[in-house]
């Protein structure tokens, strides 16, 4: 229900990914072509890392991102080689700073387009499973806020594959069990400042769109004439939930139920499956 | 660039007009098929007549209102047998609650859909045709608001007619002077609480979309079985900038320059003729 | 910690009792004498009943109250016998709309000013014994919110007063278990629209100010040339967490440990006791 | 009137100067000592210079500045060694980011403590002064904006004492004109990022305070155990509008009626005499 956008590479300044292409990150809170949603219009968010602090900065308002002021100056004054933008449909949960993604604890940041299905009725029982240290941190009532808490939960900052899959595995089966069709949709972007783990899932099996950019040294011998290409590094990598700019060829999507890593030269595609919640033993058990 | 509705005749809740209608309003600040945008998501106001307070009573807000709480509990709350609703589409002017519409003044209420063409190299010339008595009740930095600040000054009080007529006359003329094309666009609506003046006017003579419903005893005719149509009374006007509802027939559209009165049995539609700013003497001359 | 008005009475215009009394509630936003802040500028809210829906409108702001310019406009174009004003000193949970009070369910209002001691270590125990029906109503994250559910839970609809024992007894239960030397401080309001329950009490017996007018033909007989005494209603009370206006003599303060009710000619003020959770099972058991 | 910092110097992380300190700018804004109020919650916004941008950044929000998470956020990540504060306290026009200071032209920020006497009636002879060129810039409605458009007008970026002495003077001669007693007063900086400029002048000859750190090689005498002292260069200077920290002595005070120039190991302060308007030719003309 929303639109996002992750970065990794060298630093750049933000306004270069999230205004400059065509078809960019905010002409799309505007105009989706591939959003469940043409209007994503309620909020957004930013998380960076830098040389500043060891935790990732996050800027979240929830004026359209089209027309933030604020937005603007700060993604010209920006300059990071890792970062998350995330701009919002809203659906059900209020419009809030707290409801924005990304979400942060510690050096992570999660992000998230899709939903929990009826969340309201299985909420409680999800909420219940968060591990009791997290409890206090919880400020908004986004569904994907509790699906971050929920993966802290099954280990994130170890094995963020296991620990999304244990997480999405336990709304699967609580929302089976209240009779919800469909538990899940959506795709996932989780980040340590290091490394970038993507997600793309849904119960019903037809998820939301997930893209990465090809190889630089591919694209460069695509157009040989953009400077961008040969500013970046070879490792540089752009993963959106609908591709930007004007650059047919660049982009590889990320095929229906499978994960990547992106960074450290490691970025294979995989397979993704649910973890049943049986073997789900929270952390703090 | 925007979205309008005005409303008069008996008493109702606003939410009837504003949330309940298939295409509602509130529907098309979010997906609007006759708008200039598709998205109307840059802020909203409501002004409406009470027993209360002797000047209508005026809210704005910068949320989408497509997801705005008090809205919609304003809405619900607040019965008017009249009121103006308008949700926005900023082009240049920043979303603040100071740029919403309706403006308000003393008694009346004025809003607009459309723009004055090229409005920054205009605006200075504009801006020191204004009655020096209003000046320091300028607020915002809306074209509209200039707009209403000339129409004041020329008389919107004594003959809206006239001071439309010459308000937008002057800003042809400026805009002429500086080079600009097409200086004007727009339909507007401005109100006193008793009657409702409307104009459908653009120098390029392509306006705004501009409509009104029929009669209502020929309503009751068309749809016998329309609760709400039995429920107002015979000079019940709705006058929206696209159509809204499932009532195929219920429309006229105002024709291209023109004007029209709501409002005491007198709503006949005239020809609306600029005023050439030779003749417009400022009230304060 | 905050403060709060409650009124209910002859039907007056909201701005009469919240911007007009010297030293109004407004006023107090910005200096208030006895709250445990000197500035409640984090955000207000007002909840009122009128004859146009069942429910009671509610309209929130994070605007500071002293500077905002939709609260004005809606004082003076609501008028209501019974209504909610609160204005907020947020500590600990964000500044956002769902943290304002007064909260809402169904035909009730409720409000607080004070706090559930050490709230983060205690909130995840307190909001499991929220009733299953209640929790997808939780839309904040204000200790307030969860004090307003347990109540509903222990059955506020059908005995507020034992409701509130019942909820103000768990969270000093779970408090002491967690080692909160003083889990509970406030006063706390609610009502039905009809008659308004009010509750001042603290687990260190040192509960914030509240105070309530004395019998409205007492204050002609003190003041017979005030023309707003002559306008109400013998059973007009107003209740407030800080005397405002300029009568000596006209309030009455609640003492500790007690509750009152205003409305229906019964308003005696009785002692307060908790009541041990032992004894309070859940509605929804 | 409002509270504001001025930084120059070693870069720093700007939480540093805005949080850290006891009795901090944070802090000035919900309890200020020496402010014409106690409350300074009618926004804020910072202005910072760093090497990603030729024009400083720009950061503005109209939430109280004690709360507001995304000052909190930004404050961690920005480091800089050129950099302006401001939280304002409104007095008549809107709380809107366009009234928040610091205000911006190209490379220049401009900040005011203080404000233009009785500004409604002589705002519109002020405007009028204000080049045509820089028009189209104006955004908001706040006095000081109108003070920046006026000394730029009169050359700012040439001669920024000249030019401020001449705005100034214009201010004074317009409200004298209209009868106004005491038609400016306040305590103004502006910088291009190299240099700052300080201004304290009141036509009454009691001007809002204003004082600078001493020499930092003196402060390190004094404490000779504080290690930010350490850490920054010989020439870094604070300037504020009231002290914070816990440094007795370590604050000089600038006298009424004078102005300093702060960089480039020029910063003697000198007598600030007004320029009548009869010299100030706008540069448009």
């Amino acid at each position: 229900m929303c639109r996002w956008l992750a970065y990794s590479g060298s630093p750049i300044v933000l306004e270069r990914a999230l205004y400059a292409p065509a078809h960019s990150l905010i002409d799309q809170s505007l105009h989706s072509e591939l959003g469940a949603e043409a209007t994503n219009g309620d909020g957004f968010g930013i998380g960076w890392y830098d040389d500043v602090a060891p935790e990732p900065g996050v800027f979240h308002s929830v004026e359209p991102a089209w027309n933030d002021a604020n937005l603007k100056e700060l993604s010209g004054h920006i300059r990071s080689g890792h970062f998350f933008a995330h701009i919002r449909a809203a659906i059900g949960s209020a419009v809030q700073q707290t409801n924005c993604h990304p979400f942060r604890h510690d050096r992570w940041l999660f992000m998230h387009n899709g939903y929990i299905g009826e969340f309201p009725p299985v909420k409680r029982d999800l909420v219940m499973a968060i591990d009791e240290s997290l409890f206090p941190e919880i400020s908004g009532h986004a569904d994907t806020e509790v699906l971050f808490m929920l993966a802290l939960t099954f280990g994130l900052e170890d094995d963020p594959a296991e620990a999304v899959a244990r997480a999405i595995g336990l709304v699967e089966d609580v929302g089976r069990r209240r009779g919800v069709k469909y538990p899940f949709q959506g795709t996932v972007a989780t980040t340590d400042g290091e490394r970038t783990w993507l997600f793309r899932y849904s119960s019903e099996g037809k998820s939301r769109s997930l893209f990465f950019t090809k190889h630089v040294p591919t694209l460069r011998q695509l157009y040989p004439e953009r400077e961008i290409l040969q500013e970046v590094s070879d490792d540089t990598r752009l993963v959106v939930s609908e591709p930007m700019g004007d650059l047919p060829g660049a982009w590889n999507e990320v095929p229906e139920s499978s994960y990547g890593i992106v960074g450290h030269g490691d970025d294979r595609l995989r397979p993704f499956t649910l973890k049943p919640p049986s073997t789900a033993v929270p952390v703090g058990a």
